[in-house]
């Protein structure tokens, strides 16, 4: 059987400009599933991954707001929160969506651990933003107290910023490949799954953000998936996004997308990290990754739609490939 | 092999009187996973399950806290996020204990939902406070604004209560018994499990809280445990426990357990459920239960301490069984 693994992106379970409720949460999450369904319906054997920015965002809004009371947890710990927060909303709605089609697949949520490099260059160098903002005055206390680095956020006020390491390894890999082989539909590494390093025989938790595609990828190589199918609010990838030279790519080669990754033709943005993360699935086997919108999913892994990107060999045999 | 579900109480996650920091938290985990590895050690295939009482009310804080500024989930929801939490701190003390004894045993966390009747009466009946401590008048609001039913806490203030419906089944079992067939040390049930009742093919998730013992109990018949092992804080099952006349149990027949509990000897504190659940696993199938303290555990699983109860059948041939 194919399988594939689906990366949704942070909007697929809070739609922009939607209020942050849960009612809107459900709703996005039933609209991913029936996408899903159809996908496995297609005779896939199915991996869910997701991103969880704005779910850890709001648990750590939630922890600042009540620290007179309570104890802050570290971030590693806020994203096993929400890890189980997102998967529960995904399983019980892909269970729902299979239910009503007759479909007999069972769903699970494995909380999953991506390890990273104890010396990954990200821990001395933390850019991603997040939780509350801050006074510059609170700020301050915050790397007094916390040890917290902050740092002035475009949209004003201080935020704290930590690393984003990248990710090697997903430590739960055995388990999610056994379910899958099994039928199972797994949802695993949510948010990139939680950091870890490893220290001797132990692994520890470390406050960061592993980037879900990335982690996506990673997982697609170790699960041995054929395709990674990457889903987001844009229709395709596009060269000079947001100017008006913007023009959509259909398909092309891993060499062309790192050639066009290293001109910065995919700008600073979301879409760079979705195409290094395409271009080391097909480096480590992968045969196919598929960018598109999620409204779209079965036909964007079709390669109806959407960004295709193919390994140099596969690109080769067609002369209008490049 | 032996296989069996470990049930961790609340206190497993949080001693009694500790502070809620994190560092106590991973202390305590850490503290758990140690006897859970014995047991593994001892050739048992291992299931965990646990409370969640202090996580899921220290979320609930928070989310009261934060509710100007991010709107609250439903109690199911933040149920999720603490399996989440508390799963990931067990997960990385079980898995690096093991690793340091050298013993291969993959540990995986699954998000579980326990299924419970519509029509329990439970729902018509809300007893179990939770969360955050308020006002009359701030009762009152919560009342019109949220349908919540508010009571007068024993310890004063006023606090919501939700229903405790009695779990039937675990709908993550064929996923958690693959697992642990193959190996794995999962951690599932936690806090009970989700509750969650079928609306025709559909999963609902609703609020109140599964008593985790009586999960526990479903999930040992389900995945044919053979034991069931409840540890908690208390070295042994009591009989009038708490006045001059308590004297310990070493073992019991299920019927001697039955009869106790219609007597009321078990008082109504968190001993009664438990023994609930015991007479269930064994009314079910099972073929041993084992109450005892944490620290303890592995001598408790071989009946060298703590309180054994066993089937009417097993227990017949010991004259003295009664």
């Amino acid at each position: 059987m194919r399988r594939v693994v689906v990366a949704l992106g942070g909007n697929a379970l809070l739609r922009r400009g939607a209020p942050d409720t849960y009612e809107e949460a459900y709703r996005a999450a039933r609209a991913a599933a029936e996408r899903v369904a159809d996908i496995a319906a297609d005779g896939w054997e199915v991996v869910v991954t997701h991103g969880n920015g704005p779910q850890v965002g709001r648990i750590l809004i939630q922890q600042e707001a009540a620290s007179g009371q309570v104890h802050p947890m570290p971030l590693d710990v806020c994203g096993a929160e929400s890890q189980g927060q997102i998967g529960y909303l995904l399983q019980v709605t892909i269970g729902d969506v299979f239910y009503e089609r007759g479909m007999e697949r069972p769903v699970a949520t494995v909380l999953t651990l991506t390890r990273v490099r104890p010396d990954d260059p990200a821990f001395e160098d933390p850019t991603k933003f997040i939780g509350p903002y801050f006074t510059a005055e609170q700020a301050e206390r915050l790397t007094a107290e916390r040890g917290w680095v902050m740092r002035p956020d475009p949209h004003g006020g201080y935020r704290r910023v930590v690393p984003s390491p990248r990710p090697y390894s997903v430590v739960e890999t055995p388990v999610i490949e056994r379910l899958v082989a099994d039928g199972v539909v797994v949802i695993a590494a949510g948010g990139g799954g939680v950091p870890v390093i490893e220290e001797g025989p132990r692994l520890i938790g470390r406050e960061g953000v592993v980037d879900k595609d990335l982690a996506a990828a990673i997982l697609a190589h170790e699960v041995r998936a054929s395709a990674l199918l990457i889903l987001t609010d844009v229709e395709q990838v596009q060269i000079d996004f947001g100017t008006p030279a913007a023009r959509g790519i259909d398909r092309m080669s891993a060499s062309r997308a790192r050639e066009l990754l290293a001109a910065g033709a995919f700008g600073a943005g979301s879409m760079a990290p979705k195409i290094e993360a395409a271009i080391g699935f097909l480096a480590s086997g992968g045969r196919r990754v598929h960018i598109g919108e999620l409204d779209h999913a079965p036909a964007v892994l079709r390669g109806d739609g959407g960004t295709t990107i193919l390994p140099d060999d596969a690109m080769a045999e067609e002369p209008d490939g490049r």
